[in-house]
């Protein structure tokens, strides 16, 4: 029996090399689940993640699917996955998938949240989870900015930069959608905040870019509109700094019902 | 010019073995200032802690204090110190304290809070910071059991056995005074709880076998009146489970206005 199984994942990216498997050595959380499902069925499963996180990037909503013919219940690839898993990665759910169904391209959006704490001391309780980015940090700019962002735009400038190959565009080049951008307090605590973006697709290190300039925003380095020029110069150099990646978390993959 | 130096201190008690300084080769919070304060001042001042939390529990508002001759000023001892400490540990405020202040002796009254999370699966980006205590949770009963443990009781069921020497007893003995217990649920984290104690002082790992206790009558495995049973027990074992060290955080230390 063919099976795709898609298992619904949290990561605390902290000690991993990001999400993609990499050379020989080098630890990431695609490859330590692959090797815990080996231990489990028997064969090594590739496991296909709905994106690639960054180094030190975390997950409380990442999809992965991978196809096996085993015969284990599904508790096997939740409970007995969590097991074998370090402390670090935890299955939330695991179930059995649709023919057809692929974690990143049945998928139609995705939720990023960044979190970032704005007093000139970081609490160390906190530090591995929020960007530290201290200076006064006004929401209202911040919120201008990112409505500016919303819909549908060419992303170049929030992009790294060499990460396409521009000889060869084709496809939808940096064009992406973003369907929610906001900005709000965080209710627990004094002077954190987090930017949560939806989009239908985000450019390598997109977030992390956009965060960076909309803080700059925040804190009156840079005007709300000149984030209108950023995006009309599709260039990297026009952003703002890219903010650490401790502070972004995958939050959530969005589906149609039938997937 | 003698001084005395009063330090507000937050830190991940994840990596030490608890406030106080022990053998050498133990890491702990104390030690680590001490050095720290070595290196800053020319000579190794004692520091002296508003209590002695126990290892892999961490705090928010720590107070101490320590003496000192030397003319720095007092940002040497928040940015300076705050540059020879390791990031876990962080100075959020150093003032000048009058004559006679002591962290300790001059405190009315703490609070701590117990974070714990009641899913199957534990968050891994708060495996660190809450207590993981799986299984169904109400909090009307477990907060009709907090209000039988305010005000002033003996509350020698809810101290590690072997804290006090018995045959001498003298001082309050196990007589402690609740002025605030509550239970609130997290406001951005569905099945995550916070306890939150106020007292004139704490009995050694007291807040944790409270909130061990508390979390059992909110899972439905004792009832809201037993706990008026266990308090005039006066015996350990009357009381539950000590819930684990990485859900405490010490909140505040409170003094009068004149300290």
């Amino acid at each position: 029996m063919k099976r795709i199984i898609r298992l619904l994942i949290a990561y605390d990216g902290s000690a991993y090399c990001g999400w993609q498997r990499q050379r020989q050595g080098e630890v990431t959380v695609q490859a330590t689940l692959e090797k815990c499902l080996h231990t489990l069925c028997g064969h090594f499963p590739t496991v296909h993640g709905a994106g690639r996180t960054d180094a030190g990037v975390h997950a409380q909503g990442m999809v992965a699917h991978f196809h096996t013919s085993v015969g284990h219940p599904l508790a096997a690839f939740s409970k007995g996955l969590n097991s074998l898993l370090p402390p670090d990665i935890r299955i939330l759910n695991a179930q059995e998938a649709a023919t057809g169904f692929h974690s990143r391209f049945s998928a139609w959006a995705k939720t990023y949240r960044y979190d970032f704490y704005t007093e000139p001391v970081m609490l160390p309780t906190h530090r591995l989870y929020m960007a530290h980015l201290p200076g006064a940090f006004d929401p209202e700019p911040a919120r201008q900015a990112l409505g500016q962002l919303l819909g549908t735009h060419d992303f170049s400038s929030f992009e790294r930069s060499g990460s396409r190959d521009l000889s060869n565009p084709g496809g939808r080049g940096a064009v992406r959608t973003l369907m929610q951008a906001e900005c709000q307090p965080m209710t627990q605590m004094a002077y954190g905040w987090s930017l949560r973006l939806q989009g239908d697709g985000f450019l390598r290190q997109m977030v992390r870019i956009i965060a960076g300039t909309i803080i700059e925003v925040g804190q009156g380095k840079r005007s709300p509109e000149s984030v209108a020029q950023i995006l009309a110069a599709k260039d990297r150099k026009a952003a703002g700094q890219t903010a650490p990646a401790c502070g972004l978390f995958l939050e959530e993959v969005h589906y149609p019902f039938s997937a």
